[in-house]
């Protein structure tokens, strides 16, 4: 099998996986399917899940396209490529009670037709209200998946979640974090095989890592004012995934499935002109943890 | 008086005069004030209404900052300027009812310290729901202001509102348009005095374009489709401000007033994954007239 068949074979089986394992833990609503087509080659499966009991709107998605490269290649692909192929499951969950956390997470593969592969990903959290236990679990979680990987994995791509996942105009990041990567080359970053590998396990991760978090949470009553934190903290969500994302702002300008991209987007977000949490709430508790650096398991 | 000391008083004369207005309509709320500092130089005054009985939330800015250049200037200035000087004021309104639209106004001046100066500026409409004599009429206060500048000033600036408010991977403008013009030069476009005028008028138009279909729409009964139709062209409203507006980003990105930007996303907003509005509903109808090159009041 060539490289390219193994990946997306593992792709689609592991969206397979993660929609079985998140309809479980939601006890109520399906994932609905869409097949849609690339227009120059391949194509994608989204799966989306709307109104469940606690998933109030998220998306699992496969794609599998091909394509000409635009001519302006960047520092990343051999000069006089052509085409290139990329393949990869996107994942963003938004849970209707403001206690269980939001989770993103995306696994990746490119090549081109000049040679160049590379494998990226990550996983992260973005808690509303932030349960400290729950966070080291969650990090624990990967940092076993990293450390099967390369012994500084987890630190550096640890790292690189804070980088990326953060607000700049607010000061903020995201949430609290958890591992991202990119641009890991085989012959360079491990052979495929050990890539692949990483792959499966980051993957795979997935619902052990988010699961236990929410059984624990899912059960919390909440207020209006719970509710009301939860839809300021999306309207964060919304300016990242807006202004910063890379992927969302890629996928906008070059003609992607708007509806596919902009799945990550939540039910509903709040903007209140200048609100700041009360003084020694948990509103200001928690946000006073979305910092870059937040040493959640040790070094 | 020096040309920007008699911009930056319009500016801050017409602030007071729009935000009686909009208190009169409203009937309720009043405008709370923030003052703030620019880091090196000059400052503003942001003037917030949220929760009024038909604005549920808005902002009328006045700023007037000076400050230094960036390295790179781009096209528009002279090489080896240093300083620069911009006030302006700045106008987002949400209302409440969803068939009060959503309006944008900005009036701004820039100049910097080799001489470069020019006016900018423009209001656009952006009902949920289109009601065709209404746009007209408000089409037809701007065409009269532009009109009273050059006689083919309405033509070009309200191409140029279509240009811009436009979300291109949605292929839907943001609303019903009206007009935009920028780097309208004093000794190119027409006299300091000549600009001046036309900036005046613009100001002045707001009220006149606004006030009345507020009137005629406030007093309409929602239902809670008609919310629901809001909260999705509001999430359209946030795309465009987030993803594609210049200044939006150019501030996000040079450190200016977060709170004072972002004034402009409403309080609530949705996204539902693959929102299609049902055949031949007031919806559909609505949507099918966000398009660029409209012609509302004929040639």
């Amino acid at each position: 099998m060539e490289n390219r068949q193994e990946v997306e074979a593992f792709m689609r089986s592991v969206q397979d996986e993660i929609c079985a394992g998140l309809e479980g833990e939601d006890g109520g609503a399906r994932f609905a399917e869409d097949l849609w087509s690339h227009h120059s080659g391949g194509g994608g499966r989204s799966r989306v899940i709307a109104q469940g009991s606690v998933f109030e709107k998220g998306g699992v998605n496969f794609s599998a396209v091909e394509g000409e490269l635009p001519s302006f290649l960047g520092p990343h692909i051999t000069p006089g490529a052509k085409r290139f192929f990329a393949t990869g499951v996107s994942i963003v969950i938004h849970p209707e009670n403001p206690f269980v956390p939001i989770i993103h997470a995306n696994i990746r593969y490119f090549e081109s037709d000049q040679g160049d592969a590379w494998f990226g990903g990550g996983i992260d959290l973005t808690p509303v209200y932030v349960v400290e236990d729950q966070v080291r679990a969650f990090h624990g979680v990967l940092r076993e998946v990293c450390d099967s990987y390369r012994s500084d994995a987890y630190a550096r791509f640890k790292e690189a979640a804070d980088d990326y996942f953060y607000i700049p105009h607010r000061g903020e990041t995201r949430g609290v974090g958890g591992i991202f990567y990119d641009y890991l080359r085989p012959g360079e970053a491990g052979t495929f095989d050990e890539l692949m590998q990483f792959t499966r396990s980051v993957g795979r991760a997935f619902l052990p890592a988010y699961l236990p978090l929410v059984r624990e949470q899912k059960v919390k009553e909440w207020t209006a004012e719970n509710k009301q934190w939860q839809l300021i903290r999306r309207g964060r969500y919304v300016e990242f995934n807006l202004v910063y994302d890379k992927g969302t702002r890629f996928g906008l300008e070059t003609g992607g499935r708007v509806e596919s991209i902009l799945m990550s987007l939540p039910l509903h977000a709040s903007w209140i002109y200048n609100h700041k949490p009360a003084a020694g709430s948990e509103e200001e508790r928690s946000l006073a943890l979305f910092r870059k650096g937040m040493n959640w398991i040790g070094g």
